[in-house]
């Protein structure tokens, strides 16, 4: 891989886990407990310039975090996206494939002493709700290994 | 398939294509022209409850459907994204699996007489930028057209 796709992976959060084809990346934004991204590990701007073992891939990968996820921290239910609108506020884009990954809670959950809400479960997480959450690097490492501890690829 | 489901279904705008396992509908909100919902034939409330066919189907849907939009009106890129948000603000949750297809258009587009811009072009489609656009049924039959003219399913 090409140091300028580190350089983008970067943005995306720390490492959490990989398989062939794909990174699970904790999200630098934790207001939503467990919010990952999902990034393809080759340069590839747009959904259908994936190959087909890489989609087949995804839908494993989805499904081992979202049954992680659910089980580290009782998400009620969860948000997949693919949008890389920022990518396109420059001219050329340089966007870079990767989807955004928000478990969603209906009720309060308390992890380590800290409580994260959900505001705005059952509407769009873009709505305005406060700012971004962001944690200590060890924090995250909890929350990293808790999600580990449940997941399997 | 049962009422339940086209009662739901109905909402989600009018049919435009379909395959084995999936409906494209074109959305009643035409702010970004050629939103649609391509929703799965079937009730299932959960990404993670998909049939492997199913997934593997969906990427040609989604590849079809990017590339009928790009050529019928030229958009720049394309938001994907699997919410089911607001099935969550009953209790209990009734969800049906369904994916939002937003086109997104980096200058405006004109399509018989009419405008349609995309302020928010380079960031999230859930920024406020004012009312949907509902358009009559004989003007998103032209839409419709123009996007049947070059789906290839």
């Amino acid at each position: 891989m090409e140091c300028e796709y580190f350089d983008k992976i970067k943005d995306y959060g720390h490492l959490l886990a990989e398989t062939k084809y794909w990174m699970i990346l904790l999200a630098p934004d934790q207001r939503n407990l467990g919010t990952c991204v999902v990034a393809l590990k080759r340069e590839e701007p747009e959904l259908s310039g994936l190959k087909i073992e890489e989609w087949s891939e995804l839908f494993y990968v989805m499904k081992s975090l979202e049954l992680a996820v659910k089980k580290a921290f009782c998400a009620t239910m969860f948000n997949w996206g693919c949008l890389m609108n920022s990518s396109y506020l420059e001219n050329p884009p340089n966007p870079h494939l990767h989807w955004h990954f928000i478990p969603r809670y209906r009720k309060p959950v308390e992890f380590h002493g800290k409580r994260f809400d959900d505001p705005c479960f059952g509407r769009s997480t873009m709505h305005n709700r406060g700012k971004p959450v962001k944690l200590p690097n060890d924090f995250k490492e909890k929350i990293k290994n808790s999600i580990l501890e449940y997941l399997e690829l």
